[in-house]
């Protein structure tokens, strides 16, 4: 962080954070713990509003299913999941002051590798670029011990008994998985169907020091549809298809070249830009959610994951990426094909059977080799034995049993010899209606406080050397600010009147009534409140009252009785700012 | 449990909320954790539903703050709070399986022992109730190791340090008091103020095993309300002074009489019942939640906790009880006067100052001793100390230099001897402007989760062998559903355009197509969907649809061009169900 970094818009972002209560560093009292924020009561609502946003554009309007489940997991979810083998960073402690440190975050910050170099390295790699560079701790300029990996979930202990361990979990996804087989029921047993968490999860980072960007606790939203790997195509793609898409694609970067293509999401499924067209879909709406939160198409892009940057679980990935003043380039969402891996991790750790049922357009007629103990042989063959060998030989692949009769004229059965004679080998037809397998999953993963940083990144702006939050109205923490010209004469008593109503029909309103009107506007500008309302002496006499906008700073002239359908239609985006009033 | 309780209402909420979706216990297929619950999709909605009915009435119409910390919290924070060492359960051990119980419930379980009575025992009087009633290990019959104290908070690890302990928080009331100071001035520094959270939080019980009623992991809502204790007067009483409270208190209790007092708000406060106003408003907001949420006035009571009841931290402490069908009555909210408690604590622990200042109505003139150091004696006399010894002099309280001056004629300054000469011993004028106190804290805390449960209890209904959820309208998961008639002819593609014009409206609506219409109602009505709108052949031609109450099964028809408007009403409270059509 080089001294002009100062001025810039993040730091801007965070004071005013601070001051005003939308976020802060949590535990400050008790100096403070990186990676824990704490929204105030501007940034708590203003966060519940864009994740009303996501459900609104995911649960309300494409239906998708929404659940809610633990953040404390057992154990053995997150070791069936990789997570256990895979969820680590490499981490250097200092041999003489023994502080720790983000091994690959010490390359890119000291010898300027970037982080496409680094997620690749392995820790002896890692050891050698350290000494190679000559990077020494930061603190205290002393050397390193070995690097190692630090598993960065958050680990406790379930219950009284020290063996059942559980973690903090580091993603809510599966939380889905693990219940798959009863939201599909929910699904009526019907491809495909999405189901969508947004809660807290946990990662317990090394050393975090990006604010909002790199959270220990943070709020993640993590959808999960599921489909038929043999019916890929996506039935909502025609509503998108037009959309385009900057997509920063894999080999450019591999090529260290700056080109983005930029495609409609049409022709990104035709030339196999994106494989799954229901990744491709939910791109498109990555993108939609972000414009409506206020993050214009140029400041959006999709990069392509290289392989080995790749989550453990995810084919082809691509992360959202949102262009912000400090950081460049930040992910906000990542949108990964993960295939069968997490229901076959499953299935395989807990012996429950999380396929589906196909049934096939018509039943199929099977020629199936059979091969029957013949009981009567058996008997005396085999006397006390038999009815093991029967059960053997029933467990046994047909076709290794008649190949051995075949070729040695007898079939070992652990050790008892069966002969031709002891079986019957026929051939039988069977009706298959149709097969069982394990759905494909994409999943588009939002981290919530990310979306928060950039809405108020793009809403910040400077005018008259104030500062105006312009968050879009659908999202903006207090939607109206009531404020009575002077604090007598019966206008006081007049705003609040004016304020109850609002506050009855839904709206969220605050009323002000300290301090100079152009302070109070100057407050609301700092909140985002889109629209103020202005109790004065004509009200007392036309029961009219003025609208500001927080925008242009122009006022319009409304009566009271006109204002709760105005504002209605004003928040559900039917109304311009110029249509309620003169 | 006995034999009976398998066909009573908990059973049947469970099995209902298992097949339905509205929860289950986590992790099924790894066989189940106790104390984890999943909600599927109508519960999630439900509860989020529940949640925003909480918002409404004590965000937007009182207009708290509402703040999201952090669920996991750094040691420090609960060491300080008195958690760390209060927040424990009684557990035994068998001597021979090593199985763990909690020794309490042992003897609530097997010895009839109430909680009341176990809540006040000592390990060892616990102890020799085991042993006196015989009570063994109910899983082999072994003998018990001596009890133990169990911390049941779960505890991790924050960053890569090992000593860096962090707990799950078990109440959200911690991440508020700790935001103490900022909070304050968000609130511009004016007493009284409220702030809530609503969010996960931990209590690791040693055996939970009462489904919802007992989790490991809960959503709680607590609400801390500053006041100043020399201003302890709720100007909002009034609101709420003829509202009645059933409360069973403590004298009652003790002498375990079953009367319940039925007061009104105004004598409860007037008669000392209740010792705080403004808890006793809360109290009331609590009932008139409760209300909204489907649990009639006559099956809510307050009881009021025995000092060896309340938390550590709560001097008068009210529990909020609803009657369920298996267990009797159960808490959804504590009502808690905290007093400085909290506050006191984190100012000692931290450092920090974390009172408000008061300005007193008039500034306060006060003579004070002063003793002044004179310099020009001072040095010849002490020399190279003389600054230390002025520094002691200023620092001691004048009074005590005074008195030591005129009682022996000289004070000791560590090791010095001042004699009168060395100062100056006046009496100054100061003006007093106001003082530094630590506010007074109430605390309504509701457990959402329970809500939740008794939510459904109420709701259930039984009709015609028919399982009806009758929820309030306003925290129905589903408003409404909408059914073509026949899925054929284009009446399911005009279905298809009235659910897309609902949801656009913003109604949680769901089409449902498959199966006898009459069978999609039973769907609908377990699922608690208010309002039924069918699509038949009538409406190809006149445009108007059947609207079917959930509770009477009445039918009403409608033009469609009419319902947004209407139904926007009826969910708004503003119409009942026979203004919807004729």
């Amino acid at each position: 962080m080089n001294s002009e970094a100062k001025c810039d818009k993040f730091t801007a972002i965070n004071e005013l954070a601070r001051r005003r209560g939308y976020f802060w560093q949590s535990y400050e009292i008790y100096g403070g713990v990186s990676g824990f924020v704490t929204y105030g009561p501007l940034g708590a609502k203003l966060k519940q509003n864009i994740e009303a946003k996501l459900r609104e554009l995911f649960v309300t309007k494409l239906g998708l299913l929404e659940i809610e489940s633990s953040v404390i997991t057992p154990g053995k979810v997150f070791e069936a999941s990789g997570h256990v083998n895979h969820f680590k960073e490499p981490m250097v402690e200092c041999l003489a002051c023994n502080k720790r440190f983000r091994a690959d975050h010490l390359l890119e910050e000291y010898a300027k590798q970037s982080c496409v170099e680094t997620e690749k390295m392995s820790l002896k790699q890692i050891q050698k670029a350290l000494e190679a560079h000559g990077i020494m701790c930061p603190e205290c300029g002393g050397g390193f011990k070995p690097p190692q990996q630090f598993l960065t979930m958050f680990q406790t202990t379930i219950g009284p008994y020290s063996n059942a361990t559980g973690y903090g979990r580091p993603e809510a996804a599966q939380g889905i998985f693990v219940e798959f087989n009863r939201l599909y029921a929910m699904a009526r047993e019907k491809l495909p169907f999405g189901v969508i968490q947004i809660g807290h999860a946990l990662r317990n980072e090394i050393s975090p020091r990006q604010g909002l960007i790199r959270l220990r606790e943070f709020t993640i939203a993590d959808l999960e549809f599921f489909f038929d790997p043999e019916e890929p195509n996506c039935c909502l793609l025609k509503d998108v298809e037009n959309e385009t898409l900057r997509i920063y694609l894999a080999p450019e970067r591999k090529a260290c070249s700056e080109k983005i293509v930029e495609v409609t999401v049409k022709e990104a499924v035709a030339k196999q830009i994106i494989r799954s067209e229901w990744q491709a879909f939910f791109m498109a709406m990555a993108k939609k959610l972000l414009i409506e939160i206020g993050v214009p198409a140029e400041n959006q892009r999709f990069i392509e994951k290289l392989p080995w940057e790749k989550a453990h679980y995810a084919t082809q990935c691509f992360d959202q990426e949102v262009y912000v003043d400090r950081w460049g380039w930040i992910e906000v969402s990542g949108h990964a094909y993960r295939t069968d891996y997490d229901l076959d991790c499953h299935t395989k750790a807990s012996g429950a059977d999380l396929r589906v049922f196909k049934e096939y357009p018509e039943p199929i007629e099977q020629e199936q080799l059979v091969v029957k103990p013949v009981k009567a042989k058996l008997g005396p063959a085999f006397k006390g034995e038999a009815k093991k060998v029967a059960e053997l030989l029933s467990n046994a692949p047909a076709e290794e049993v008649a190949a051995s009769l075949e070729k040695d004229g007898y079939y070992m059965a652990e050790n008892h010899k069966v002969l031709p004679e002891h079986v019957e080998v026929t051939h039988e037809k069977t009706v298959i209606r149709g097969k069982r397998f394990i759905p494909h999953v994409v999943e588009p993963s939002f981290g919530s406080d990310r979306l928060f940083y950039v809405a108020l990144e793009y809403a910040y702006n400077v005018k008259d050397d104030r500062v105006v939050m312009g968050f879009p109205r659908a999202i903006a923490p207090t939607q109206l600010g009531v404020y009575p010209l002077v604090s007598k004469d019966g206008i006081d008593k007049k705003a609040r009147e004016v304020h109850q109503q609002l506050l009855n029909e839904g709206f969220t309103a605050e009323l002000d009534e300290t301090g100079s009107i152009g302070r109070r506007y100057a407050r609301a500008d700092e909140a985002g409140v889109p629209l103020g309302i202005t109790v004065d002496y004509d009200t007392l006499h036309d029961n009219s009252v003025t609208v500001r906008d927080r925008d242009s700073w122009r006022q319009v002239r409304t009566p009271i009785k006109s204002l709760p359908e105005l504002l209605h239609k004003y928040f559900q985006g039917k109304l311009n700012f110029e249509d309620l009033g003169t």
